[in-house]
């Protein structure tokens, strides 16, 4: 399947921004508005893509396309811009040659949204649009699975225009019926008049892009979106993440994952060392390092560059710090019998264990042990919560407390693992 | 595809254990032979299968079949079976709708030889035989990609007849005219009167099933092809597989492999307890429990009986149990200086580290990292070399000295990990 990606606009809104520079290769969440586009509709198995451009773009294109030489792209030019958006798509004809995508260049659609809509057909249409400006967005109104209308202006409506359309080559004898007849010619009139399928989609995050402020909120919901959370304790779900996300807003533009996640483990290392001049400092920047630790894979997803390797150095590198950290806090309290040592090492062993099983579990059942066990969420001792309460327990001063504590909740949460998978996997 | 499976045979040389029962339901490594078949074949795909039996042999088929409902069976009878496994294989003709499998019920296959030779032509003839007993193995000689003689007595011949055929219904013409003409025809004159396609495959497991020997040696055979080994250390391959094969082609019969984890763990935990009584005979039996830790894992693949749970199970409790010996070890030292109780964390930590960072790499990158990093293999630290290590140490006194060691060792391994995944894999 092919995809035709419009993207001849003028942008006039996003100036200076775009005063020379074509909107759809400004950067959203720290990827190119076109990039989003096509690494996602690849991923979906479209091979081929058709870019229709103004032409004085055209050397910036060429340059991105450069950096990306695993997209089979073909540029069109589009000599009068001013003719339209629909004139746009009508230049597209000669180089499709089956049924084909049709999406905007500055819209940004996240991957659950593309795999959904490619099953299918005709317009996209979104009953909600919980995440774009309704006044101003196209609206559409479908009657008997058909879209009559599509205006900025219907004040009765079925959903809004995605700008995302499953279609047969056969539209383009509609286009250019109407390209004969008039001079300037939107999208909206080609589809109307043609009368094409409309399919219902909600839920899913999508918008267009036209003012600066659209840019931010673009990449802070896809930021917001890019929590996987599924093995996210309390703690996580109400401090950590808020203050992860937010900084990876701002981050996501200039950081890449591994070296957010660089960056946080080494926050937490010095955190341990921290431990022996200044223990309340220390335990507040390992709890700091803590709640950055979601950075790596929010922006990760959010900049479509997650990686096998991002995920096994992140796990990898938490078990490392928080035994530094561990480490650092034993040195402090050196406990002088036989017994407390022993209590303490099995605070080590059960830190360690609560991500060895769960991991595990992902390596034999290649599933998520919390998707399976969603009991098990509400069990505490999971990364966010075990930092947390080190945190509090040291600024309190109870420092032997955290490793009775801590072996008592990882073991009995390892236990209870072992109980509950053998129970129902066994 | 259909499969034809072939077990009206009297097995004569098997007596007493074929006196009233029949060969195929015999178990081999702890499952009926034909129970592999139908197992097997069903997991690549096969659907249906057509079982040419002995009328006094129904009842336990059918008792066979009832305890495995998830296959589709259907059995045909001969009335005749002295008529040979020419005429059993005639009566299968109106169950057949395409192109088949025909098998013999008294023969063992690997997985691996069934994966690939379902991906040939005509009878499947190994080259070398290099588990059988050639002299009275049937020989095939081919020419020109047709098999022209099949023979036990042939002086010049390709290669042995494995008894596992992909075959046209068109065959059953030319069993047919044969059936006609004789009163006791065998699979092999059909075979070679109707020139069948003849395919090559060497190197895997097969072989068939005549004498009480055959039977022992299968399992045993079975058991050694189950040896997973890309994990093993040196000391699995010098020493603990050759106690744990041996012991498993006792046991598979009688254990399942979850129950030979649970076993093996169980006496991995004494051993830690029995430290306190007698570290030597402690030290020999933890070595002893790690030299059993491999059974379980070759009687599931043995058996067929592997399954996700397993694997997990048997990595945790691992875990659980190095962890307990290494705390006994500690509480028998009881190190003073604060250093020293460190150094022995650090040895604590290195040692479940290596098997995390292995584990959760196969949650990453779906795949082992023994084979993405052959020169892993090479480095020191995997449990069995650790176990044989303690166990050594203890034996001559040194116990600081195994958590010296275990610390170095454990922990360089895991920063080499760490090195050579970054650099590959980034």
């Amino acid at each position: 399947m092919e995809a035709v990606i419009l993207a001849a606009g003028l942008g006039t809104r996003l100036r200076p921004l775009t005063e020379s520079f074509p909107k759809p290769l400004l950067k959203v969440a720290g990827r190119e508005l076109l990039y989003r586009h096509l690494h996602l509709l690849s991923q979906e198995g479209i091979r081929r893509f058709i870019i229709v451009i103004n032409p004085q773009h055209e050397k910036f294109y060429r340059e991105f396309l450069n950096r990306y030489p695993e997209f089979s792209c073909t540029l069109v030019k589009n000599p009068h811009p001013e003719r339209g958006n629909g004139y746009s798509f009508y230049l597209a004809r000669d180089f499709v040659s089956g049924p084909f995508v049709l999406t905007m260049g500055d819209h940004v659609y996240e991957r659950d949204f593309i795999k959904k809509a490619l099953g299918l057909r005709g317009l996209i249409v979104d009953r909600e649009g919980l995440f774009i400006s309704r006044e101003e967005a196209t609206k559409a109104l479908c009657e008997e699975g058909l879209v009559i209308a599509l205006d900025k202006r219907l004040s009765r409506y079925t959903g809004f225009d995605t700008g995302f359309f499953l279609l047969e080559p056969e539209i383009f004898t509609q286009a250019q019926k109407l390209v004969r007849q008039k001079e300037e010619i939107s999208l909206s009139e080609i589809m109307q008049e043609a009368r094409i399928p409309c399919s219902l989609l909600s839920g899913y995050f999508w918008m267009d892009v036209d003012t600066p402020e659209d840019l931010k909120k673009a990449t802070r919901l896809l930021i917001k979106r890019a929590v996987k959370g599924s093995g996210d304790g309390l703690v996580s779900r109400l401090l950590n993440r808020r203050v992860s996300t937010w900084c990876s807003g701002f981050l996501v533009n200039y950081l890449t994952p591994n070296l957010a996640t660089f960056l946080t483990s080494l926050l937490g290392l010095i955190a341990a060392l921290l431990l022996f001049w200044n223990a309340k400092a220390a335990a507040i920047l390992y709890q700091l390092s803590s709640m950055l630790d979601g950075m790596d894979g929010e922006i990760a997803r959010a900049s479509l560059r997650e990686s096998p390797f991002g995920g096994w150095l992140d796990s990898v590198l938490d078990r490392i710090v928080d035994f530094a950290f561990l480490l650092g806090l034993y040195l402090l309290l050196k406990p002088a019998f036989a017994w407390q040592q022993a209590v303490a090492l099995l605070a080590f062993f059960g830190s360690t264990m609560v991500s060895y099983t769960a991991e595990r579990y992902k390596g034999a059942f290649k599933s998520d042990i919390y998707r399976d066990f969603p009991l098990l969420r509400f069990f505490p001792g999971k990364r966010d919560e075990r930092v947390f309460f080190i945190m509090v327990a040291v600024l309190m001063g109870y420092i032997w407390e955290i490793f009775v504590v801590l072996a008592l909740i990882t073991n009995l949460r390892v236990a209870a693992t072992l109980g509950m998978v053998a129970l129902k996997k066994r």
